[in-house]
């Protein structure tokens, strides 16, 4: 049975449904044959070598990384298409998509590749900080050559002592008389730190100018090229970047993950990105996006696995219903048993309302950047709150849906003849990378809510409430309207016990269950994702659309029920795992 | 950081107080030296190789299956101590040990390396299927070479078309006029199905002798040696057993496990263990255990992870605390960060209380074969009841634990270079072999509990009253009582609802939440252990006993509370995802 081209059956009917009846973007016509293609070349290209990438992970000679052909040959056709720059105004050479879309294009090549799609989704990224960040001279000579892809992009922030923590940083950027500056120190985790898959590859690298205050309000943002580039902007020699070594990962085995000295031996030349001191500023514009982005790329490899192990549930044969036991009637295909349904619903929940969130964010930062001031002040201070949890919360039930896509598949989906072990692999790295999702609950909770007075969570909540009392008389939704409200209140009560308690002075206990506080609300807004599919899915009598409700419904009587113990050991401040002793472990 | 000698530290105290302070073994003196040669065994042979092992899985090069030399000498060191026949009768060649010493020995394994340990645990439970069911003969030629290392034993149950689903079993057993039987079919999944690490391998294989009757009634047992066996039971040339080709799995990657053809060219001989048809009942023997064996390994494999990741945070210094955020300040050990500390404290109560579990079920099959009528009949009742939940739940959480110790870990724990990402990688079979979870829980709600009228369960659910009103009275255990009287009430009513239910001829709708009945029931005796756990506690004063405490509060308050979102689903009968349109998946 080939299961490879199963996550791209039905791609296009849910980005379709998600886009354009749910959040009611308009450009329907525009929209769909650029989904339809970027579709087309993730089945066709990325999703067929996927399983080759992963078996044959990069390796280093002492000199040269080596990666199979397939994964530049992949990537041209990315390019060539103009994907990279989709997002981009057509004025600085992209196609001028929303980034709603955009991002809706990137889906389908997170659920065919993640670990070949990182390559320019990175590149994208960069090329996004420097548009921001950059001089004109910058974005001429650095950002346009990435754009066409002939330049790829990495993020260098952390070290092999620090890397949750960038207050501990300490590479040192020394000014040098002729404006540039020579970059000193290791960078660990450098995804895409070295290959060969492009004439050059544009590091942007935290660092610390001699006397720069200490901790995070010290570290300046440089871009440290490969190789020098003359005014033009044309690579020459190699600059002072060797590579220490390459991390051999559980998934994600395709993407280069390298530790890199900058300045060991030779000087590694770096020009500053923005103003000095307000580097993590500028990072942290990348980095936002990029949680975004982890958040999408760890529900649409759930999807795959979803869509796979449905697609298996339908031809496998297997088993009677236990009341019909007859060892004469054939075997029923497997989706027939209510366990697997269960296993099949639970994955469609978790990954399409996961899918939901991560399109809601990106339609808000298109609004970051709209002409509509309420708008832009909205999309900020949502945004605000929801991307720790666009982050945090698809990355850990991305995985979810995919350790039972394995089980659904059973002994097959143990075995590396399927996809779905590798889903699982690749998936794992997502609540780790772009900050963990540990991180993810102290910025949610300690920022975000604590100090910042939770403006954004009241104007979030808000928002859901409204939507909660729009639909409510629809006897289909009743269910999940009474959860959401319950929700609503439970996410106030203790968030208030929770400031309270910070106020006080006790930030370490109030924080101690930050993570599943992160958890509690991402699963009102997952409902709430959901209550907004199934409110559009009321329109449409297909089964597709029955089945959104059907989903809502689950969700509300499988998934959201879970918050009534989060809520418990918040509202009391539990201190049991703090309280421990060390030596009781 | 050396981290391979984590999990064995305290492990010999761990299996100390278990099986001498909680269950109340006699014989501590004897056990400790025994348990102590396992755990230094474990330590020094099997987990160094675990790496090497997992990155050079077995190959086959057409005639012959490789697999790196380190096994044989691992496997002979194992054999030379006599720990194979650790728990088999001193007139049968073994040592005579309490099954449940030689499961707690098992278990040092099982942390160590699975994957190797997988050859002799399965060979010991082939043994004691023919200890059992062989005749004196059969045990001679057969099991007595198997309890010294010389011939090693597979279990051949799943065919490529039927795995879960052993009534539609095809491979046929055809009577020869000597007495034996030709066995012709394919099996699959069969884990130490080839290689050359011992002089034969016994495949005990289920097939039909023709005109037996259909489904599983009509299912018959063989042993079929690789070889043919001269009478004395001395390999000679090669009986028709071939193999077709070996399955590549994402871990356990060192248990050969393969597709075998037997008569395909040239005649499988095998012999009858046991009566005609009743072959299922003879496999259930062995099955039983080795599903009791999978949860242990499952909670083992937690543990390993758990170990690693503690000594990781004890030794890994990253951030502050919230509330001293000062960049001067020293970095701190990341087990103060009460995320890491909530993390560890989960993976505790999972692997220690799966730990308590298969612990508890080993001294119950003691009881099977003593000289207490009434003993065995308990147990006999009991272990209906326990053994799909010794075998789902741990399988459930022991992974739950491994995704855990990763993420303490961060980027390291998803690097190849650290052993959880393997821990994690071979925890994932636990849920499939031996039954699937699915399969468990149908097994318990709809044989254990409805059809056999809930006398095991009940029984259980006495015993577990009876432990929380013994206890009773502790400050520090009443949280623990209370959830535990609210889980018995819970478990009562919504068995009473479920076995209605099934009266009524509402079977499918009853069971469709199997799984989540299994896991309420199992969350319960989990608490249950944590109960005796503690209250054997109390007796100490050191920070073990006090971190025994600690950790049974946890799991009242973090854990527990689970149930009642699985009580209000099974409580209606919930059916959404069993009405869930097909087109609407």
């Amino acid at each position: 049975m080939d299961l490879s081209q199963a996550p791209f059956e039905t791609l296009l009917a849910e980005l379709d449904f998600q886009l354009h009846d749910v959040l009611q973007l308009e450009g329907r016509e525009e929209h769909l044959p650029l989904l339809e293609a970027a579709i087309s070349l993730a089945a066709a290209e990325f999703a067929p070598h996927a399983a080759l990438l992963d078996a044959n992970e990069p390796t280093f000679d002492g000199a040269r990384v080596h990666l199979p052909p397939t994964v530049a040959r992949t990537l041209e056709a990315y390019h060539d298409a103009g994907f990279l720059a989709a997002a981009f105004p057509e004025e600085e050479g992209g196609l001028g998509l929303p980034y709603a879309i955009s991002q809706a294009m990137v889906a389908a090549f997170q659920a065919a590749d993640p670990s070949t799609a990182a390559y320019p989704f990175l590149t994208a990224a960069a090329a996004n900080l420097l548009r921001v960040f950059g001089t004109d001279d910058q974005k001429r000579r650095l950002m346009a050559p990435m754009l066409t892809g002939r330049f790829f992009g990495t993020m260098a922030l952390s070290e092999p002592h620090a890397g949750s923590s960038l207050a501990d940083l300490r590479t040192r950027a020394l000014p040098q008389e002729d404006g540039t500056f020579h970059i000193v120190g290791d960078k660990m985790w450098i995804s895409g730190g070295e290959h060969e898959l492009s004439e050059t590859i544009i590091h942007l690298v935290l660092a610390r100018i001699p006397d720069a205050p200490a901790g995070v309000k010290g570290i300046s943002l440089f871009a440290v090229p490969r190789h020098h580039l003359d005014p033009d902007g044309r690579p020459g020699t190699r600059n002072g970047v060797r590579l220490i070594g390459l991390n051999h990962k559980m998934g994600y085995r395709g993407t280069v993950n390298a530790a890199l000295a900058f300045g060991a031996e030779e000087p590694a030349v770096g020009e500053l990105i923005g103003r000095p001191n307000q580097g993590l500023a500028a990072m942290f514009h990348m980095m936002n996006e990029a949680r975004i982005g982890v958040g999408l790329g760890a529900s649409m490899i759930g999807w795959a696995g979803y869509r796979t192990a449905l697609a298996y549930a339908r031809d496998r044969r297997q088993g009677r219903h236990p009341d019909t036991n007859d060892p004469a009637s054939p075997p029923r295909a497997i989706i027939e048993h209510a366990d697997v349904r269960r296993m099949l619903m639970t994955q469609k929940v978790l990954v399409e309302g996961g899918l939901g969130l991560s399109l809601f964010c990106a339609t808000l930062v298109d609004d970051l950047e709209g002409s509509d001031p309420s708008a832009r002040q909205r999309a900020r201070t949502l945004l605000g709150v929801l991307t720790p949890i666009a982050k945090a919360w698809p990355s850990e039930h991305g995985p979810r849906a995919n350790d039972l896509a394995i089980q659904v598949l059973g002994g097959a989906g143990y075995a590396r003849d399927y996809p779905v072990e590798r889903y699982y692999r690749d998936n794992r790295l997502n609540p780790i990378h772009e900050g963990t999702n540990g991180v993810q609950a102290m910025d949610l909770l300690g920022r975000k809510v604590m100090r910042d007075e939770g403006a954004g969570l009241q104007l979030l909540l808000g928002e859901v409430g409204s939507s909660v009392a729009r639909h409510r008389g629809h006897h289909a939704l009743e269910e999940l309207c009474d959860g959401l409200d319950a929700g609503i209140r439970l996410i106030t009560e203790v968030s208030e016990v929770l400031s309270r308690a910070a106020a006080q002075g006790r930030v370490r206990r109030g924080l101690a269950n930050a993570t599943e506080y992160l958890h509690m609300v991402g699963h009102v807004l997952i409902g709430w994702m959901w209550l907004e599919q199934a409110a559009a899915a009321l329109a449409g009598d297909t089964d597709f659309h029955r089945g959104k409700v059907q989903a809502a419904r689950f969700f509300a009587r499988y998934e959201l029920p879970r918050i009534g113990r989060q809520a418990a050991l918040l509202r009391r401040l539990d201190d049991t795992a703090m309280t421990m002793p060390d030596g009781g472990f």
